[in-house]
């Protein structure tokens, strides 16, 4: 993603601090009160514009979402999606998703959202996918026992290195989709970059992961 | 694959007991003694005409392949195959899968091939696939600690299912592969099928999967 500095942007993303919450770290472990009710707290990790995440609030009134996006410029077009529908249940972090421990306790998730992630294909960079064992340390750190991981990408070398991560790492895959808008999944928000990939033909790939068998 | 009542086709087969081993119950535990040396045994099940095996008992000559295909008619293309290349370290049963038990010891094996199986993809017929668990435990009492599971298929649906199974039953998977013609996989050797449609320019889907991480 090619990103141009916009100095303002973190100035503008402060205006909205019931959108674009300023503080996470003050939140830790009491994300509940933030949201005024008892129901679960999905995350999405590098949640760009927001599309997917503000569909998703949409769609399930009783789940709580938070999206984390460390690009300010970015998540701008996220804050002005949510300014106009007014989502008792989102919020979004500009923050960066190695530093979840600062905002969340053990046991605060019940879901974390992976979609479209950086696939950084170079070998060197490993350590940079969101799918790589030091995240999924992290996020295992954060999810309930039953919680779990749902991962969309459109890049298949991710993909193939994912599954290969997850599996290693001891968490069991299920619903495998290798061609999710050929498949019989339902209730599928897209992403925008999901828009565009699938317009052109490619194929979306899909997984849910969890720490232990339902 | 449709198959021709061939009355005739077992007797042909047991005209050639040194490459269609006739009784393997009685090497159980003893193949090694059979192939005269010490090298690790791979079996493929459901080898089909035995394109993939004798192949790799060319490329390999320092381990020992045993084919397992149940139905006579279509081994007997495998058995013309191996006459002509009189091949020291191939062998085929023609056999039941869902017997190994019978013809196989506890850490017998060093890898299972299964190769562009039948996906038999209705849902009641889920124990027929020979990546369903109960072929995983089979496969798992067989195969030494460190042995591995070769995966490869056409099939979109049997290959999302068999990641599945594979990691639900605590398989570490591996070189997973999405578009295996397009890939930098080496050395791969084609079966009768794999040649049929990656030349329509079908996807060929691989992975690997062993009980442990090695």
């Amino acid at each position: 993603m090619r990103l141009r500095n916009k100095p303002w942007a973190k100035e503008e993303l402060a205006k909205y601090p019931e959108i674009v919450v300023q503080r996470p770290d003050l939140h830790k472990g009491k994300w509940q009160e933030l949201f005024g009710n008892c129901h679960p707290i999905h995350i999405e990790v590098g949640t760009g514009k927001g599309q997917f995440l503000t569909g998703m609030a949409q769609q399930y009134p009783n789940v709580n979402f938070i999206g984390i996006e460390k690009y300010e410029t970015v998540l701008l077009t996220a804050l002005e999606r949510a300014k106009s529908l007014k989502l008792p249940n989102l919020r979004f972090l500009n923050e960066d998703v190695i530093d979840l421990l600062q905002f969340f306790e053990t046991d605060d998730l019940s879901r974390v959202y992976i979609n479209f992630t950086d696939p950084w294909p170079k070998n060197r960079h490993e350590k940079r996918r969101l799918t790589y064992k030091d995240f999924l340390a992290l996020y295992e750190q954060l999810l309930k026992s039953d919680g779990e991981i749902h991962f969309k990408t459109d890049n298949q070398g991710l993909f193939e290195y994912s599954l290969e991560s997850f599996s290693r790492f001891g968490l069991i895959i299920k619903n495998v989709s290798l061609n999710l808008h050929k498949s019989q999944f339902e209730g599928n928000i897209m992403t925008e970059y999901e828009e565009k990939f699938s317009k052109k033909g490619m194929r979306i790939y899909r997984c849910e992961a969890s720490f232990k068998e339902k």
